[in-house]
Parts: structure tokens; sequence; C-alpha cells
């Protein structure tokens, strides 16, 4: 357990960069950290109502956002700061860029500052299989993986490795995508299936994850492919105008969200009447509601990414890299002798 | 001017500590700083409606509040993390500490990443001067200066310089703050008294600046005190909760603010009904409103604090720090040769 009240005392945040979190992460294992990333998830959505929570603050621009997505309980406090551009490949940059910081409630102290680019790669990977194995068929082995950017490695292997998923089907409007994602899976024991089309790719799939990044009304996927008992999991949908499902799926299937007052603004479900039932995951994980009820059902997890699985995800960075003594601290704060003494800080 | 889009191609931020950016400010000089900053802060309220504004989001906590304040134009976007603890000091720590970022709206880069405790302190003090030259009487020569912390000596300096102030008078609950306040103002070229109370601080005054850091509804101020033509200054109640004037103070004057439906939650008026009258300063700024309307009028500016003092003080700090070659770029964000090969950052 780390002493959160000693750590305060220091005003010097750990600062972990991109090679610091890809080091931990090479050290720990890929699938270990998404392992414990769920664990983390299933921990703190468990207690969901410690949680002061609000929809993330959305500066919106022609081409793009940038979000920054606050939670805390009585004793951490976390944020993310996050944008979605999806043109930013064509310049060369990532279309979702990512950095958060954990802190301490009772001081305000920044502990942690660190990358999240790759780390909500990771999470967002974590919280899918958290929400399959609430609601996918346990027997599921075929996926299909429409969107093979940045994302798609990490939902591919998380899948594998903790849903039990044995052949991958691919596809993405750019061939060069998949062909790199092919390329990235090789070695890794999944069947990798190149498909024509995302029809093709979800024919005979038990779970469908579509992780597109167009910024647009989209329907990747419409009713005449959705089978009974699948499990869709629509990850690509995540701000307002930007859809994957065509509505009447959403229609003809149970649907499951994170955080419904920011799903609503936000997901799939963006598309359908402000009383369109919705469970939250976490009313599931409690016993409250029923997941899946029987293995005809269709079902949809409307991912847009929520605050707390930011939170869950950095308490694992900021765990193992103070294990690891990785990071360095950095001068973000004045450390004072007197803190009514700021003006000291230019003598 | 800086090339925003030329520096957007560069992930990595550039990032300034708290030495870097005393470095910066001693190079500069802090009345030069105070007066650059209170420049952009009259540039950018002069386009108040190119900004997409919200009121900042406040997790708050039994001795604190953390709060994100995020803000955009077409051009730029900007966030600061900032807590308030009035308990800190008890424990050696700063009762707000901050730091913030300036990004590139059109691509979601991080461009700086800033210490911002010195800065905010800098920019909360020139953005009272920047109200008071709309509101004071140009004659003022008195300021009380109540709350002798760790904004105190840039508000008094700020005043100074900006205003023309040449008498300081210094109350705060706490003598050693006060103390310290006047050794820190020696050789300043102010005239300071220090007093025995409030009342004997205010009296006489031209201007009440009033900074205390208690989070109660506090009355540091009562009506009895309040003299014909007198500005007042409110900068330390800032969010729910947290005072320093009476409510008749606010009957008696006109009452200025930053963004209203932020002042509303947070500032003095959040004693007041819901459609108690404000004028916020952007609109005595463009002329569509009157300032201090005689010489006997009492004006109040209900200061909280807006996003938009942080982008024009992050403006300045990344425009000065590019020219004196001040700060370092960290690896905050992965560098991709193919920006959809995230997963090759672990190869």
């Amino acid at each position: 357990m780390i002493d959160f009240n000693a750590q305060a005392r220091n005003v010097n945040p750990l600062y972990l960069s991109v090679p610091d979190a890809a080091q931990l992460i090479l050290a720990k294992g890929l699938k270990n950290c998404i392992a414990a990333i769920a664990d983390n998830l299933r921990e703190d959505f468990m207690r969901w109502g410690d949680f002061d929570k609000s929809a993330r603050v959305a500066n919106h621009s022609r081409d793009g956002v940038i979000e920054l997505m606050p939670i805390s309980d009585d004793s951490l406090y976390s944020f993310k700061y996050v944008n979605g551009h999806p043109k930013n490949t064509r310049l060369g940059l990532s279309t979702v860029m990512a950095f958060g910081v954990l802190s301490h409630v009772d001081t305000g102290t920044p502990l942690l500052l660190s990358e999240l680019t790759l780390t909500t790669a990771i999470r967002t990977a974590a919280t899918s299989v958290f929400a399959a194995r609430l609601l996918a068929r346990p027997d599921s082995r075929v996926m299909a993986l429409i969107g093979n950017g940045a994302q798609s490695e990490f939902q591919a292997l998380a899948f594998q490795h903790l849903m039990g998923i044995e052949e991958m089907r691919l596809f993405d409007v750019d061939p060069a995508a998949t062909a790199k994602l092919a390329d990235n899976l090789q070695g890794s024991g999944l069947e990798v299936v190149v498909c024509a089309s995302t029809a093709e790719a979800v024919k005979g799939s038990d779970i469908v994850t579509t992780v597109t990044a167009d910024k647009n009304y989209a329907t990747i996927v419409t009713p005449e492919m959705v089978e009974p008992g699948m499990h869709i999991n629509a990850v690509g949908g995540d701000c307002p105008g930007k859809t994957e499902l065509h509505a009447d799926i959403l229609n003809q299937a149970s649907v499951f969200v994170e955080f419904a007052p920011q799903s609503r603004i936000e997901g799939e479900i963006q598309q359908m009447p402000a009383d369109f039932a919705v469970t939250e995951l976490w009313e599931v994980l409690q016993g409250h509601q029923t997941g899946r009820r029987d293995a005809q059902e269709v079902t949809v997890f409307d991912s847009v990414g929520f605050a707390l699985e930011d939170y869950s995800a950095l308490r694992f960075m900021y765990q193992s890299a103070l294990e690891l003594g990785l990071g360095e601290r950095i001068a973000l704060i004045p450390e004072l002798a007197d803190p009514k003494n700021l003006f000291g800080v230019l003598r």
C-alpha cells in the first residue's frame, strides 16, 4: 500500500514520460498490465458510489475536440487531458494524445504526471474486456475488429488473453492499417483473418469490436450484419456527431454504458431519445441489474471512455512506477520554506 | 508572432518548471511581466466573444477543492489545474498550487506545460489592476491589503506600478504574514503601514484589496468600514462557501465580475439572489456598460479567477520562454513514425 499522506509532503510529482511508461509496460508485460488494470477497474466500479463523477468537459473545434476528464474519491483525484482529431494522421500526428495527473485529495498535491496515450490504449482495452466479461457469451472465440488503427493491437491482445478469443477478423477502410495490425499480431497465437469488408469480418463473429476514428455519423455496422447472441463492443463513437452503429441495432439490443449522463451526449445513444433505456456497467457488476439474459440476446457496450477508467489506470501506473523505480521528480510546484512567502521564489 | 502550426508538428511540449519560470520573471522583471500580462488580458477580453467559455469544474472535498479551468478560441486551448486548501500552510504546503497547458486547437498537440503557482499570483494581480483601471478612481493613492499571504506582494507591486498606489495599509490575522509582506516590500518605494485591524487598514483607503484564504462565509469587510468612492478588489472569496464581504456591501455597490455563470457559484455574489445585477468586465472594456459612474460610487470587483486569465498568462509565458530559450522539451506524447502504429512504441 502506498502512503499517500507521506507522498503528498513531496510537492514534486513523479513524472512518467512515454519511454518510462513503455519501459514499465515491457517490464511488467503488456498482458499483465491489461489484467492488472482490469482488476483495478473491477475494484473501482465496485465502489462506484464513492466517486465524485461528472461528464467530461469538451472544447470542440472544426477538426476535433480537447477534453478534460476529472474524478475523485475521498483519497485520490485524477484527471486526463485527451484530444480527438481524426485528420491528425494525415499530418503524421496521432488521432488521440493524452496525459494525466493523480493527486492527493486532502492537500491538492499532484503525485504523478504521466503520459496517457499508450496507457489510454491499454485502459480502453481493459475496459472493453471488463465489460465483455459481464456481457458477452463466455464461449466467445471469434472477434471482428473493425478499425485497425492505434488502439487495435491492444484490443486484440486483451480479448485474446482475458476473454479467450482465438480468431481475429480484421477490417479497415485503410488496407495499410490492417497490414500493420496483422504484422503486429504475428506470433501472438491469434488466428488472424484479413477481411474485405465489415460484413465479411462480422459474419460468424461472437464479438464485434468497432474502433474507427471518423468524426461522422457513420453506420459501420448495420442491422442485417448482426447475428443472435453477438456482443458489440462499440469503442469508436465517443463524441457528439461521431457514431458507428445504425440506430436499429440499438433498438433491438440491450445497451450498456459507463456513465449515462456522459454517454447520452457522446455515445451511440446520442442517436436515441433522452429516455432510451440503458444499464450502467456498475449496476451489472454489483448485481442490481442483469447483464446478458440468454445466449440469443444481442448486447451492446456503448463505450465512450470515462474518467474512472483513467483513475484506475493511473493508480496502476503510479504503484508500478514506485515499485520499479521508474520516472523522475519534477519541479512543477514551488517548494517553499514558508508557504506564505511565494514571493521568496523570486529572491 | 509564433507559428503555432509549425510548433504543433513537434509533439514534445515545452516544459517550464518553477526555476525556469522564476528565471523568466527575473529576466523580464516582475513589473514588466505584470504589465505584459495586463496587456494580454486587455487584448483577450476585447475579443471575449471568440472564446469557448465554461465555468470551471470543481471537485470539492472536506478541506479544499481541486479545479480544472479550460478555455479555447479557434487557435489555442488552455487549461489550468489549481487547488485551494486553506489548511495546507499548517503542513508546510501552499494553499494554492497550480500548473497548466497551452495547446494547438487544430491538432490537440500540447505546446507548453508550465508551472502556474507563481504565474497565477502574477496573473491574478494583473487582473486586479486591469479591473481597477476600469473601476477605481484614477486618483487612488492608498490601498488596504487584507490578507498578507502568498499573493499579497504581487497585488502590492501591481497596484504600485500600474495604478499609482503610494501607501499600502496591511492587515492579516497572522502577524507573521504581515511582517513577511512588510519585509518583502522594503525598498519597493511603497509607504507601508502595518495596521492592527481590518477597520484600521480600510479607513481612508481608496482601494481595498482582500486576499484571505479561509474557506468560510467570512465578513472580512463590513458595511460601516466602506467609504464613498472606494473600490473593493475582492480576490479571496472564490469557491462555494468562501466569501469575504458582508452582503449589504454588495447591495449598496456596483458589482463587476469576470464570467457571471461562474461567479454566481463561487464569488461574493453566491450570497445574493440568482438575478442580482452584475456587470461583466468585458462589457465595460468594450463600452457596452458603464464602469464607475462618479467619484462617490462604491465599486466591487468580485474576482474569482477565470480561465481566460490563465490563457493570457500562458500565452505570455510561452512567447517569453521561446524568446529567452528557457525550458526543455519533454516526451509526454509518443513520437510515432506511423501514427496508427502506437503499439510500435512497445517493440
